[in-house]
């Protein structure tokens, strides 16, 4: 189905009563998979434009922050993470961004709907270039009874890179979901969960820290980042810690890296842990 | 007017192809100035929301984002302003800010159209609840003119705070106007300028960031910080300083600043400094 010039894609988020757009040239695919309805869109200044269940998931344009903040914030905390797992994350960009690291010996991605993966190698090759990295593992199963069958203390990062929390993502956000991951950490092991708006999804976003606490992680703390195509605008990934405390990041290593990035560096991932006053306040921090 | 509670005012940005819109009860109020055409709406979810010329200049629930950002950065870099003067602003919530601060003995807001004051008395009360400040003066004429007539090495910050660079706002984003400014401002003192997004409006940023240098201020700096309302979600303003470097902020100031905030802080002030990869690159960083 090809739409005229002027046709806008508008995601209306009931929730928060916002709404974002993009201006689309053409819709380039729609199915209805096992799990949720995909669509991909043409846009005039955003490139492709991936929509689930009719939320957008990615852009060509702005994917670059989400998948850079869910991955090198977690990877500089961590002393040495050689074992990774992707839970979801479908469309490889995190799996990218954390196969940038050399100390990773092994990143699994286990994403429940094989289309998304095989829609993104078709629409957005450039988040699947590392999909062929010998360290690499893509598996299409269900992320939570992998999880809940995962050896324990194997893993050092664990990235929860899923969509909101209805449909498939649901069992995500729970303690029990959250004890199965502090099983399978390795003490220091860390835990990052995409964890919505600051700005509209606050009562979501301090259920996932109350949970991650419950389940027996030490430390949480969540990171803050621009991200156009979600509502408000402004995104956040919460990091729990197994065993010991987050502590400082490390810098030097930031400050080298041997890759590059476009949001991510050493003043961009210090500016991701400030907390603003009425973050603070509803936090109770 | 009154809208069905399913209506949604949706702001439809052609240079960037995204659109951002809100959920709306009721067009409270429609007119045209001689200046542009406002409107305001009563939103399910954001409180109130004005609307220039087609696009939303500020609602209930954001707007604290943006007038903390373009006022508390500069009054916490100079050491003490005493004079203030505010270019545009005329919902009154960057007046609001600057008043908070106990040094500031002056803060005039040169306002082109009266209309946009006096509609935010009316709608956006807690914006305008420094109005009757015995320092504020609110004058209803044109800012460029008056930066033109004002007397030299006068002021100590002066807040840009307007419309996008087309229409009344046009002039606000050039060499000339910087020049004036730059003439005005005591040694030491301090320009911010409301310049985008720095994810779609880059060319601009770059043009005012290089208009301020031509106009020969010593240092410019663009700090970015969120903000759902406006074009991509994340906004930008530019401060350059006339005479020396901008240096450091105070930040002990700003630890014991003796008033509340929703955004700002120490930290959120640092994180703003934050210079992201694109954004280095394309600014020649």
């Amino acid at each position: 189905m090809s739409t005229t010039p002027d046709t806008w894609f508008n995601e209306q988020h009931d929730y928060s009563g916002s709404s974002i757009g993009f201006r689309v040239k053409a819709k380039l695919h729609a199915e209805q998979t096992p799990f949720q309805s995909i669509e991909i869109y043409d846009s005039t200044d955003w490139g492709k434009v991936m929509v689930i269940d009719g939320c957008m998931m990615v852009t060509t344009r702005d994917n670059f922050l989400y998948h850079e903040m869910m991955s090198h914030p977690a990877l500089f905390t961590h002393p040495r993470a050689k074992r990774v797992v992707i839970i979801g994350g479908g469309d490889c960009g995190t799996l990218r961004e954390v196969l940038k690291h050399d100390e990773v010996e092994s990143a699994v991605q286990v994403e429940i709907d094989e289309r998304v993966t095989r829609l993104a190698e078709k629409y957005f090759p450039e988040l699947c270039e590392s999909n062929n990295d010998p360290r690499a593992q893509l598996l299409f199963i269900d992320g939570i009874k992998w999880m809940a069958e995962c050896e324990a203390e194997s893993l050092d990062v664990i990235i929860v890179d899923s969509t909101d929390p209805i449909g498939p993502a649901e069992g995500l956000f729970n303690e029990a979901f959250y004890q199965a991951c502090l099983k399978a950490l390795r003490n220091g092991g860390i835990l990052v969960q995409q964890s919505e708006s600051p700005l509209v999804h606050m009562p979501l976003l301090k259920s996932i820290r109350s949970a991650m606490k419950s389940a027996g992680f030490n430390a949480v703390r969540t990171l803050t980042f621009p991200q156009p195509c979600y509502p408000s605008g402004w995104w956040s990934a919460t990091l729990a810690r197994k065993g010991v405390d987050l502590g400082e990041f490390r810098e030097r290593g930031a400050a080298t890296k041997q890759f590059d990035t476009r949001y991510y560096n050493v003043d961009t991932h210090r500016a991701a842990l400030a907390v603003p006053e009425f973050m603070k306040e509803a936090l109770g921090e």
